[in-house]
């Protein structure tokens, strides 16, 4: 259903909105949490001996038919009493600059989003950040409600946990029974998961990223110099969480940088991430030599009053790593790494990225936005993969998280890029080894070069091993990367794909929730209940329409047969057709124990 | 372009035919047999400083504008020669029953392909098969001819081989730095590795399925009861073999199936497999309970006759491993297995297939027909993975291989199924303990049950990872499994999604010659050649037609930046500027040296 905004405020025109076929939403409280509204996706099966099924649910008020969607009023502000609680201090907020739309006249800028958040900043000596509650052993609202989003299903895992827990590898992870708020305080204070939550945030539903939780799944959008405006980054931020991207970073670059973010952000539900170097070579004219610390610090002031809830810094491409990547096949292939290593070289002198790490991991806590540190000095290819320039790289990472966590700051590690199959661990274990156990956030990564325009199949099969192996968020790619800008149809299917490879490890590092689902569909299709089938996949819009393109009729959807094979050849109906013979042959397993028994004779060779 | 064929004996109407873009089809000769010519699809780039790339080419004379396609004349005979030179009976064949095209009123069946094959069958005592030959210390020009196509590109791999080699986790395969057609004959010999070729098959272009070989991928292909026809079919066989397979498996249950597989044979360049026990189904009307051996013994007989190059048989579904799938979610999901299943637990009696296993030896090896076992059991659902079922039926099928070699066979097993990325290495591992190193081939696996309209992912992952564990053959599933029939589209995309996951495959294993398309792509997109990029991709239609969306000028094919970024932010275009401005300042290195020394004191923290 596409819902046209009620507003006139030069809104974007359409959202799409409405439930996920198959499924409806539903809200749950904490215990002790009665206000506390946590949403889920909740699929009722056909069959009454099946338990209606909920699902994690990323997609916002958008699919909640009783929700109103005005994007010129913006989200419900979910978090607002807690933020409200806490000691910050308001303020005014730093005024819009014509640098922060692109320099245009007046007349050609885009209007802002007119939904406005109280603005407030974080006081020197109190908590502010997610991390300093946790490390104060304070559990905060956002944690309570993460908590209870990772545990669907949790309670019925749990009586039969050990069965589940044993089946999985989890590579040393520590992956509870149930996701307590205490644990995922926790796990953020000892720095091994982040809740990306910006105070000036408040339309947030708090998630948490980490190795122990559920793997999450972040979609890029924004415009380009070349292509797409508001209405359509909007949509796209909608249609990616509605298919299930947990996060979203908004990687505009073109014109109305700041005007388009403010309808991102007052409209999103999610994280939203950006890279704030992007907005920053635009204030300069796109010239990266002409980038100086003092309009990066202004940029970052200028998104974190906005609500951006996490940043992507480059601070580890230093000079002395520049020299690393001279005899790569694909050179440097982040494009904020390539600002950086340009600017480093040509001046001969060290990043200021880097140099000022700690103020700017002074900025980003006083409104608890999260740091992302980039890599930017990840492979392009295959060549390039697992080399000196991206492990020294790794290395300062290391150094930089030490620095935000003495700074109080919540922060994750961006990882690769290109990798083959048997390069990909590695990057796993010396993450986790540099890096201090933070939260590592990967591209892919790409298992081999050779098929543009399927990069998100050759990039889902190296997430799903690195999300097995431990990452926490993977980056999605989408059909079009390396090729062109991703529409409609490409954001969906990256994410489809992406949320592929985060359930695929979900299952393989034995969360025990994960296979719930997949049980769920399989006995729905073993019993044809092809309604269920079709509503417990990850699309349900293309589950069906594949059917119907063969059996288009409603009695198929009830047929104990489908295409593929037809009515004789189905399996599963002989399989059925076979356990009733087995019934009625009550004596079947004894005789077959006969059978075993003088099984050592059974093979009689052909004369 | 779509060739229709010139003649009017009811031959299908159009296949596809012309070169792949961007590409051309050439031959080479290995040393000393001037007359063979191999075929290889060769990329010629736009930079005179790289040399032209030669592709493995699976696509047949369909892609060789020098050659006129014909249906009802059929392929050319590139194995004439060579079989006719071997000691073979001439036979007069079995004459074509009703029943064979499904009992149908003469009318109402279609007509046959005119094009014929003058019929053999090996004799006693003189060596037929491949195996026999390699075992007898024969290299046979299918030998010869396959080690050739394994080679690509490999002498220029040789000049850096130790450095390529070490880069691959190969779990104990023995992959040489060049293949010689001894090593091809010493594998098959081995048991390790097959050449499907039936005698009957002078068409087939020889290819060879092994793990110490290319990563090769099977397409499926069939009418069944519900929908498709002949001219369908034929044109499924040339266009999943035009993006790659390297064999098809022709899964028709309907009517016609004999006549069908008659166009398919005498058209088909690539090894052809069947299921025999579908056509000896469809002879005794559809009930498995009626099936015997006579009718599956003669349904074998007809069909080596014809050419078919490997069976898929189930023997390893035996009676006693029945009971032990009672209680699984999905049941059996093979069709082959749950028909021998409900036939042996009707008359609780053991497997005919089981029993006359030998037998079926003798008529494969007098036809060169290769078996690949079936796994009849395996899971069709994560739940089932790894089960007592699969894993007892797995051992069977150990036993029948050294039965097969025993009569002179050649044999490789297949493989599951769904299984989690967790549970897939074992898999592999059992199955190369269990069956003497026989080929795998396997299907997937899915590593999730949640996504149908997106099982071409769920198992390309697991391809990819069971391909690189070992695995010989990958059977494609296209977007439509679990909801219906494929599609021209969904064969396309299954076939480039598994040609994906075989590359990976290659690339992890340090397949000698694997990264030279990858690196030579890489090359082409840093350096902006996009026209090669394109044609080095898997799919240069797609590639093309995704950067046209944005960008679809001419002057956008040389453009130094694309529309993801645009020419401000592209990474590329900044890491080429900054390698001159690298090269101005020619004392880069020296100076990053200075300061590397100095490095202790780098980081200045901020005051």
């Amino acid at each position: 259903m596409i819902s046209s905004t009620p507003s006139s405020h030069a809104a974007p025109a359409d959202v799409t909105t409405g439930p996920i076929r198959g499924s409806r939403k539903i809200h749950l409280s904490p215990p002790g949490y009665p206000d506390m509204r946590v949403p889920f996706r909740q699929v009722v099966l056909s069959d009454p001996k099946e338990a209606p099924l909920n699902l994690y649910d990323a997609s916002g008020p958008y699919t909640d038919p009783e929700v109103v969607i005005d994007l010129a009023k913006g989200l419900p502000h979910v978090r607002r009493a807690w933020i409200e609680r806490r000691d910050f201090e308001r303020i005014e907020g730093r005024p819009v600059r014509p640098e922060d739309n692109g320099s245009q006249s007046a007349d050609a800028v885009v209007a802002a989003c007119p939904a406005s958040v109280p603005l407030r900043r974080g006081r020197t000596g109190q908590p502010v950040t997610q991390f300093e509650f946790a490390v104060a052993g304070i559990v905060t609202e956002e944690m309570v409600y993460a908590a209870f989003r990772e545990n669907l299903g949790r309670t019925m895992a749990l009586e039969d946990a050990d069965a589940r827990r044993a089946d999985g590898e989890d590579f040393g992870a520590e992956i509870p029974a149930f996701v307590t708020p205490e644990f995922v305080r926790s796990e953020i204070a000892r720095g091994r998961a982040i809740l990306p939550a910006n105070i000036n945030h408040p339309e947030l539903e708090p998630m948490v990223i980490g190795r122990n939780f559920l793997v999450k799944v972040n979609a890029n959008i924004g415009n380009s110099a070349v292509s797409s405006g508001v209405a359509e980054e909007v949509e796209k931020l909608v249609w990616s969480t509605r298919w299930g991207a947990d996060t979203v970073m908004d990687l505009s670059t073109g014109r109305n940088i700041h005007n388009i973010r403010s309808w991102i952000m007052r409209n999103a539900s999610v994280p939203i991430g950006t890279v704030p170097i992007y907005q920053a070579l635009e204030k300069v004219g796109g010239d990266p030599l002409k980038l100086t610390w003092e309009v990066f610090r202004d940029t970052l002031i200028e998104q974190a009053e906005q609500g951006v809830d996490y940043f992507t810094i480059h601070a580890g491409v230093r000079l002395a790593h520049v020299p690393l990547t001279a005899r790569r096949v694909t050179g440097i292939v982040s494009r904020g790494g390539s600002i950086m290593a340009r600017w480093c070289l040509a001046g001969h002198r060290e990043s200021f990225l880097y140099e000022r790490f700690r103020e700017i991991c002074e900025i980003c806590r006083q409104y608890d936005v999260s740091l992302s540190l980039g890599d930017g000095l990840r492979p392009g290819s295959i060549a390039d993969a697992n080399d000196a320039a991206q492990f020294a790289e790794l290395e300062t990472l290391g150094e930089l998280t030490r620095i935000a966590w003495e700074h109080g700051c919540q922060v994750m590690i961006e990882g690769p890029g290109h990798v083959p199959m048997h390069k990909i661990k590695v990057n796993m274990e010396k993450q986790l080894a540099s890096c201090g156990e933070a939260p590592f956030y990967t591209l892919g990564p790409l298992t081999t070069d050779v098929a543009p325009g399927y990069d998100h199949i050759t990039s889902g099969i190296g997430a799903a091993m690195i999300g097995w192996f431990g990452t926490a968020m993977l980056c999605y790619v989408t059909p079009k990367e390396h090729l062109g800008l991703p529409d409609r149809d490409d954001v969906k299917v990256g994410v489809i794909t992406y949320r592929i490879a985060a359930h695929a490890a979900d299952l393989a590092k034995g969360h025990p929730a994960a296979k719930l689902r997949d049980d769920a569909l399989s006995r729905a299709r073993f019993e044809f209940r092809w309604e269920d089938q079709f509503n417990l996949a990850l699309d349900p819009d293309t589950a069906r329409a594949y059917h119907d393109a063969t059996l288009p009729k409603d009695a198929h959807k009830v047929a104990h047969f489908c295409s593929m094979c037809g009515p004789k050849f189905c399996s599963m109906k002989i399989s059925q057709d076979l356990r009733q013979d087995a019934e009625a042959l009550a004596g079947m397993a004894s005789k077959s124990e006969e059978f075993l028994a003088g099984g050592g004779a059974l093979y009689v060779p052909a004369a």
